[in-house]
């Protein structure tokens, strides 16, 4: 089973997201597009995975490699919509309260519009490294001498009385553009959704986008159903399966470190629209498939994105799919597409901390030998 | 001046690129293709460096992301070639000695493909960090009681000894794959090879990767002409340039710190054949572009990526695009192609030490607002 293969004759280049899916976001001929022609990133099956929730072979489980996005993660669908709009309504510069993926796409966007982008982060415990992206990319860091409260405040107020654009979450247009990854994905299979779609949850945003794709793609008539979305959050920080927000989240997935979601409704109505779930995983079982999916699949995401590959792994071992595999086969598969948001090399001291050590050998072929798998 | 608008409906899912680029290929129906969904990479139009090479608009510079590739570089391109032969063959596990972006490709593709991958590299001074990709891909590192050359040896006996494939750069299938960026570039450009292509040069595999495929292009009769091509060394390992061996190169671009390259006369044949040159560039000038293009274009390349662009500027510079810009309007520029080899996350360690201090504010609006440029 495997997408429609193209030929490079039959390949365009991909302009990025805007221009591509032009007819379905709120754009306009006045509309300067700011692009790093992000979007348009694999989507890779997962055989070892597939094998690992149903060996018969009645199951295909296909990756959304969303960090092969330009910065990184797929918070560059949302800022190049969010940058293009800030750019046509005449803002000068662009602000966020974000030390993670948000200020490094901001960054990068604001420095291929000419915008200058400030990132506010309270006053102390500045960790530079998930910070330097955004800095390199020109992003201005101001420390606010107060807690993350001010510095949200502060956002809002810039963006109320100053030619600023706020790019956090608020930011309308981000959800736009992140949507187009549910387009992406149906147009990769041919023209269908996947039956399923797992993936991480923090702010509930991305979810929301996904559903809102799935959704107008449905109304529009180019799909006939949409998939049931099953989305997973770090038990340190799932304000949304215990109905209740997290004063100190805590999971050593960052990315996905949030106690009280700013598209927390949105995520409910998308999991009960679609009869679908959401549920947590422990930073164990998200580590587990974190070093798994890199030693199986070939590809590393940054440790958030294994959220929702972990609770795959986990409702099918509780039977979540066998009353759904009636009538399946291995030519004609339940579709589970599981997104990757980011890329492993967003968090390098992750893969430090789980390397291995090496093996010392002496230098002799026989030596060398004895320890290979050749069997 | 863009190249061809893709819409959603004209762009069909890339499937990696022997599928896309199969005629070109060393494969056949009985290969087994082990791919990420590799290729495909960016390619960006940079304005501000367009500017900066001629201010009248008679040139458009653009830059082939490959950093955008699976494991964050170009290498995956030739991995995918090298990996589809050897399990073809029925070779049971892949070695090379390496540290760097060969390792870590080498290492995921074999993940891909089930197969053991084994690093040789000398004992005593390993990096983790740089090492710690390949690790988590699930690599498995020998520690060699020898030097760098005892590793190389190894790793032949090897080949001629072990059902084990070499995927270092004596692997001949690596510079079929590479090939491919230039076929992309073709098509990325509506069917035209650029007017020049800019390079780092460092074991010289890529720029005569490049000119392979520009020339079998050529070759076919898909395109008329070939571009003529530039390549730079870092001016510490700078053998092509200086006409010898360079016994301990240094550079902080450590991907181009190469002494005595493999693939030297393939690079020089590249240069004169193509009417074109290779020179060097200081660790300063490359170090100037890469804070310059991620701050004005809004990408980020690993150090080595910017020794061509910082070529480019230099050459500029000196008026070497004079003589070929009579007869260049905007409308009809003069097209330099500029190649990033590899991701700017790879060197999370040189972003750290380019970023510049937090400014600190207090919580207040027009504190904020003054540090604000909105003139």
């Amino acid at each position: 089973m495997t997408t429609a293969i193209a030929t490079a004759a039959g390949t365009r280049p991909w302009p990025g997201l805007i221009q591509a899916y032009r007819p379905h976001l709120p754009v306009s001929e006045r509309t300067p597009i700011v692009t790093l022609h992000e979007g348009n990133t694999p989507l890779v099956p997962a055989p070892g995975l597939s094998r690992c929730i149903d060996p018969a072979g009645r199951v295909q489980v296909l990756l959304k490699f969303d960090g092969a996005n330009p910065t990184g993660s797929f918070k560059d669908r949302g800022m190049t919509m969010a940058m293009s709009k800030a750019l046509e309504e005449g803002k000068r510069a662009v602000v966020c309260a974000s030390t993670g993926n948000t200020s490094a796409s901001a960054a990068a966007y604001a420095a291929r519009a000419g915008m200058q982008c400030v990132v506010l982060i309270p006053k102390g415990n500045i960790a530079l490294g998930k910070l330097s992206q955004a800095m390199l990319y020109g992003a201005e860091v101001f420390e606010v001498e107060g807690n993350f409260d001010d510095c949200l405040r502060l956002v809002v107020e810039m963006g109320e009385s100053l030619p600023v654009e706020i790019v956090n979450s608020i930011n309308p247009y981000r959800i736009q553009g992140q949507k187009t990854a549910a387009f992406e994905i149906i147009d990769q299979l041919g023209g269908e959704p996947p039956d399923f779609q797992f993936m991480p949850v923090g702010n509930a945003g991305n979810i929301t986008a996904y559903w809102l794709g799935y959704s107008e793609a449905a109304a529009d008539g180019r799909v006939s159903r949409r998939p049931v979305m099953c989305g997973f959050q770090a038990a340190g920080a799932n304000p949304i399966v215990r109905g209740a927000p997290v004063e100190k989240p805590e999971t050593i997935a960052t990315a996905i470190r949030i106690g009280n979601p700013a598209s927390w409704k949105q995520a409910v109505a998308a999991r009960d629209e679609s009869g679908g779930i959401i549920e947590d995983v422990t930073d164990e079982e998200i580590l587990e498939q974190y070093k798994w999916t890199a030693r199986t699949e070939g590809l590393i995401a940054e440790p958030a994105s294994l959220a929702g590959v972990a609770g795959l792994v986990k409702v099918a071992k509780r039977g979540f799919f066998e009353a759904r595999l009636s009538g399946r086969s291995p030519s004609h598969p339940l579709r589970i597409v599981c997104i990757l948001t980011g890329h492993g090399l967003k968090d390098p001291e992750r893969a430090i901390k789980c390397a291995t050590a090496p093996t010392t050998v002496p230098a002799d072929l026989k030596e060398v030998a004895k320890r290979l798998r050749l069997g």
